[in-house]
């Protein structure tokens, strides 16, 4: 069963890079999952970092994948009309997004009256799809699953390897990522509000999203 | 000044990516600092995942580095042996190292009589290079800082971007990635130790490693 992450230009990489890392692991422990990184076209496509990513197959070379995993990115907000790219994210059996990724999800007629979340800076942006937007590392409703910004798609993914291969070996991937997370900063004290607002600015300027 | 990530071939992209992520986004609060992805030769470089890297720049192209970020991957004992990766390493004013990729600085010379950490089923592989194992998720000592596996880049990048630019920076990264980790798996009552053994096993004979 082919799970398929979709690349796309501006991609945010971590958004991609953390759940494909998870998943790859996985399929090692169980083959019957198969991971691959599909665009529409074979060849380099860039990112908002200086690196280039080169995914391993196309969308025609991997039709109707059983899972579809969308990133997200300040690229997401100019392939929100992508015919393509929306019709493949249609095509799979289950749909799952991080961060900015759950507005292509929500283009595609998938969030309709379901809750879904995204990156903390754009999360009401979700309203414009029918979907209910909440404020969770990840939600789950009917085949959609939808995760919080850039860094919870690590999170969501060793999620979905305890749904499909049981917790142990989800356990033993964890391992496997050393994933014992220890943030170093620290927000006692902190006025958490007053660094928010210029950067929810900053990210949805440089998003194109001017409300 | 140039924070150089060290590309080469067999790659573990989350090694590489969290870190990388941090620290660009790190470099747009503090355009003092640049990020680049470098490798021997331009071009292609294939990874653990189907996924391909190309980075931004080559050794020869940004030479003696403020800060060289070398990742892990079992590609890392195909290369303890290479001179210009171990000459690059050793061009840069700082070292930081994730995973296996702490072999490397060891391979270089960078850990002799140091505190060093990496990946924890190959940590007492670094007492080899003179290096101190210890067990934390990252240890700084003198100009070189190394992390433990995977996904210890992310923490020891966004510790790196507190020192560099500041706390309230460092927090606006860790906003900007949405770093508020939430590992899905709990370890209460679960034998650990036999999780691991069989990991350790598989991964130190992926690498080569036959004690």
């Amino acid at each position: 069963m082919d799970i398929a992450f979709v690349l796309y230009p501006e991609v945010t990489p971590l958004d991609l890079v953390g759940p494909l890392q998870v998943l790859t692991a996985l399929s090692t422990f169980e083959p019957s999952y198969r991971t691959v990184v599909v665009s529409a076209e074979p060849g380099p496509v860039a990112t908002d970092l200086p690196l280039t990513l080169v995914g391993s197959s196309t969308f025609s070379a991997v039709p109707d994948p059983y899972m579809v995993v969308v990133p997200g990115g300040l690229g997401t907000f100019k392939h929100l009309a992508d015919a393509a790219l929306l019709s493949y994210v249609r095509s799979a059996s289950r749909a799952v997004s991080v961060c900015t990724g759950s507005l292509i999800l929500g283009a595609a007629g998938l969030l309709s009256g379901r809750r879904a979340t995204s990156h903390w800076a754009v999360l009401d942006a979700l309203g414009a799809y029918g979907a209910i937007p909440v404020a969770e590392r990840w939600v789950s409703d009917g085949p959609v699953t939808t995760a919080a910004g850039v860094s919870a798609g690590i999170d969501v993914a060793l999620h979905l390897a305890e749904e499909l291969a049981g917790a142990d070996v989800a356990r033993q991937v964890q391992l496997a990522i050393e994933y014992e997370p220890e943030p170093p900063l620290a927000w006692d004290g902190v006025d958490r509000a007053a660094l928010e607002e210029p950067l929810r600015r900053a990210l949805r300027s440089a998003a194109g999203l001017e409300f």
